[in-house]
């Protein structure tokens, strides 16, 4: 998969989402960023330069040949029976954290397992689910500074978690599989550990990287 | 706290509570190896050196001051439930990661939430339940050799956190305070990820580590 195809960024005014869609575009692909209201996505996109458009949510997705998902936990659900309409056959990247304010420095699950999970039970299977940038700390990913963070990648399909990984390749991070959609709990349990830590040990934007010599797997 | 206290192992004969043993001891803490069979953890012991001795369990768990479990999941509750007569009013540090075979890659927190979670069930509010260790893997551990991975310490207190953090530092990893106990899901959902990428990417045990400038905040 190529950077001719279209990345639409469904909440991608929000701060990971303009962050994610800044780089991906400064990278060369095609960033359509969506939002509820279509005069803010196309002001954001306008902000990100490099080709990006904007639109409605449902537009946006629409457009994209693979549909990024970057919205608050409590929005999550209303976003993605939004899309369904327009998603089906695709890649859906859902970036979703479970965090319930007040307490987001505290590991709190949802019923699903995890919110990976919760999007699988709401999307079905007509859509090809990957969850990933959970990690992430989007105030550093929106500079042109070194994130320090990888990203953890999950789905069951290992195809589709191969072109998250070189999306976020391509976004001068770290991709790296990380198993079924399932394994997802653990990187989105992570970021309450990370916001813990930043205010612990006084960190601006805790990350999280895999040590050992991991070695790309040949493709046949 | 300070060296002249004695850690004891209970499952100290197996991978990962041999290493840490042989790390605490060589550190220069008085190390107790508890097993179920009595001879076997004598062996274990005299195997470590340092001064390190051994017993059965509850023995051995009688004689700590700081009481370390590592033992696979299956064997948690009963391991548990043997030595709750000796830990009253004592750290007790879970190294339990809820790994059920085959499919180790894959993550399947208990119902309790996490093995951490299913610990405090069983001990009950008469011990201060820590838990750390998830993520080291044991066969580095055993070598004189930089393991590369944080030591991630969960536990509601902190000044307990605080012993643990301590006791990775002095085997030569870096123990860093990571929030309440429920928080332990991360690391204990993070390890299948890990299994999954020492296959997927051949590695020899990755690790995990927190980047960012973590600054140890000043105790009063």
């Amino acid at each position: 998969m190529g950077k001719e195809q279209t990345i639409a960024i469904v909440g991608g005014t929000g701060n990971l989402g303009s962050a994610i869609g800044r780089r991906l575009a400064k990278a060369g692909y095609r960033v359509v960023i969506g939002s509820r209201v279509a005069a803010s996505a196309v002001d954001e996109a306008e902000r990100i330069g490099h080709g990006a458009t904007g639109a409605v949510n449902a537009e946006a997705a629409a457009a994209g040949d693979v549909v990024l998902v970057t919205v608050p936990f409590g929005a999550q659900a209303a976003t993605l029976q939004d899309i369904i309409p327009y998603v089906s056959g695709k890649i859906v990247v859902d970036a979703t954290v479970p965090l319930v304010p007040p307490k987001v420095m505290r590991v709190q699950l949802p019923p699903e397992g995890s919110a990976a999970l919760k999007a699988k039970a709401i999307l079905g299977d007509g859509v090809t689910l990957v969850s990933a940038f959970h990690n992430v700390a989007a105030h550093k990913l929106a500079q042109d500074i070194d994130v320090g963070c990888d990203v953890l990648v999950f789905g069951d399909d290992k195809a589709a978690r191969g072109v998250v990984v070189e999306l976020a390749n391509a976004m001068g991070l770290r991709g790296l599989h990380a198993g079924v959609l399932v394994n997802s709990a653990a990187a989105e349990a992570m970021t309450s550990l990370l916001i813990f830590m930043n205010k612990y040990y006084s960190v601006d934007g805790a990350g999280i990287t895999i040590t050992g010599k991991l070695i790309e797997p040949e493709t046949p």
